[in-house]
């Protein structure tokens, strides 16, 4: 039960809620960055390590079942013998798009679906036998955690293929949670309803600028770990995080 | 404002819902029955006009944004100067599945994908202008109608493929609503909730067998017709329909 | 099976949607009127027959079983023989209040939960054995329609003890809906979600004024008929209503 | 901002959740449990002692204005110039009744709506003010939780009673949430879907007699602990709570 030999998985982990979930995770576990291309990995990788933690880089396209399972080779070869005991699907939308319904193309269509449904499909059938490999040993429940949105739970207008990813990619976790839930393993959603303060979004007035009126990715991170730790009684399927001051 | 000149659009019209809208609307309007195969839309095109009403058959894949072009130019030439009252999208998902999610593969995915998430964006972005062509002149407002179901509104255990095509189409309809309900299109979804009474399922035992505890598609037809009658001032964006002695 | 021998029965008569409702139903049954004071329901009365129809109006307090008990031997006394086919839950609540939480009083609190509650809830005691005993005559499935609004499934700001009344109500509606639908009873609720076209409303410049930017009561009403006459294998227990325009 | 000067006060204290409650927030705070009668408490007050905490009981009707008010007095002498950190409402509903419609009577409905609606208006009016004011100098920001049940958010068959008390007790807690969040205070709801592993359901098979198929009320503890630590950028509104097994 030691928990030496367990490790957590992010994929997604560009310089926001990835690279905070990174941190935190690492405080427990040796932690494997999953992206396409290592440039996206690299500096979350680093700050990691200064933080005292373990981090290992893997390039990989999560829409692309071959790539997942070498990927998961690669994390063999480098952690033998070590366990998954968390996975983090964080991956940011390529799909996203607000546009009049009317001009929105079937291209636009495709980067919701591959990106949030198609992907997260692929991620998820890959991570969940190693997931239920894990139960009889880890110390957590084993956890597979979705970062959605708003556009997860509401279809606003102007936002119909973005939505579309998102329904979709929330629809294969709530049947996952109720498919693997009673095999022992934990599988959470966050509604994330709010704008991430993230390097990206630096200059958007979230808010009207209010103090805090972007979401945390450390709070973002305390959140998933705190699901994480969860006792098997009592599993959270999904939680919304937004700020005090955001409408709702 | 004569109603002679609209007409209605249904999309999917096998020998069950389709074949009942066909009937109601037919009452009213002209009704173009669209179809991959004239194989599916023969029999209900004969029971129209049985019934005294006028029905045409137009071949068209709904998933195709080409040939959907195609077929409102075919309703054009054989409906002159008619416009679009309602569009009903009935169409049988392709993408049924019940099964374990680690057995589901990528093809299961995209049939889910395809039938319901694409193909209701192309017949969507088809009907959506030749419903709000028809906005200033209709007697009542132009409807774009999509049949639901169980899935669309609940993610269970073994149908995750299913339920994301479904959730996506749900999604993609609710933006609509937003949209077009305020250009003066009235965009409505039904959560079939249960099973459909057609010949398809006659051998099946649903409410152990209870007396009308399958859901009768004339009902289903009716619901429907109250639904694009309704007066743009109390616009009805979603209804559940469910025999009285369904579990839910 | 004759419809003769059957009448509706309606609580909440003023001049808005109990009056359309009212004249609806009329058009199928005798309608009784049901409100604490004649003056509440005398225009109604006279409207309906004026338009044909024969309606009773009969004093009673719905928030009141004994009230209630007597009002339905009145209506055994004046209707002979006659059974409900349809009740109307319609009654505005006297326990509106917007407010900021800390200056709400006891008073509103039990404004909201006696007009919305416990009214609803002897209204509902009164009706149901009526209503069963109509399951195995009537034509339609017996119906009882609840009315709703936006504040029965939000919890806005300032809203705190009228939505605790509302969705109070709502949740003894769901409760019956599923315990009353399998014995042939029709319960349904439908969430008013806009500012309702009636005399009270006229200087409210709903929607900023835009033209059917309030929903007219004669369309509720038209709904509410529709609900009435839905088959029993195809029920609809929710729906909502907002104008074309409504941002939700 | 030291801590020493904030305490927690947790309104239904049994041994069960609330005890668990008291005990984790009793690591941080000094713990206020407030209960009608002393015997209600006063193991809990014992177990907090024995684990090096400080614990002080109070006895109230939380139903009742005044006397909540003289439970604040009572605490400001016996813990002058501390502040309230969190407040947690966990008072098991007196309302409970599983019954047929026509067999409930007013007293099971005042019962809950006592128990469930009036109970936590008056308790949240005698709280939050307190909360306001801690908001300037707490380390997290001050919290307000509320516990609920399945019957929180569906009405089931046989619970109409019980389910309008929860229900009303969730529009509330909504309705604060929206007004009280943008002030600082964190208002969240957490829906208990399943039997609670405490004295009281001891002999009770949940889950068919399952491992952990009953929450642990330690689990419950854990998830309010991480509410009330969560930044305000990242506040949580409500979580569901249920055993890995439980059918939902």
């Amino acid at each position: 039960m030691s928990s030496k030999s367990f490790y957590a998985l992010i994929a997604g982990v560009g310089p926001g809620t990835g690279r905070s979930v990174a941190l935190r995770f690492a405080q427990k576990y040796p932690v494997v960055l999953l992206a396409r291309r290592p440039e996206s990995y690299e500096s979350t990788l680093a700050d990691v390590e200064k933080a005292g933690g373990k981090a290992i880089g893997v390039s990989a396209d999560v829409a692309d079942a071959a790539s997942l399972k070498k990927a998961f080779e690669t994390i063999n070869e480098k952690l033998p013998g070590s366990q998954l005991a968390a996975a983090i699907y964080n991956v940011g939308s390529g799909g996203f798009a607000r546009k009049p319904f009317l001009e929105l193309t079937e291209k636009d269509l495709n980067a919701s679906i591959d990106g949030s449904i198609r992907a997260f499909f692929h991620f998820a059938q890959a991570a969940i036998p190693q997931l239920l490999e894990s139960v009889p040993n880890s110390h957590y429940p084993p956890t597979l955690i979705l970062t959605g949105a708003t556009a997860s739970i509401k279809g606003s207008a102007l936002f119909s293929t973005f939505a579309a990813g998102k329904w979709g990619q929330r629809a294969i976790h709530q049947s996952l949670a109720r498919e693997f839930g009673p095999k022992g393993v934990h599988v959470a959603h966050a509604v994330i309803d709010g704008v991430i303060d993230i390097p990206r979004t630096k200059e958007w007035a979230a808010n009207d600028g209010a103090e805090d009126g972007k979401i945390s990715p450390d709070a973002i991170a305390e959140a998933y770990w705190h699901l994480h730790t969860q006792h098997r009684s009592a599993f959270t399927q999904e939680i919304d995080i937004r700020p005090y001051i955001e409408k709702w």
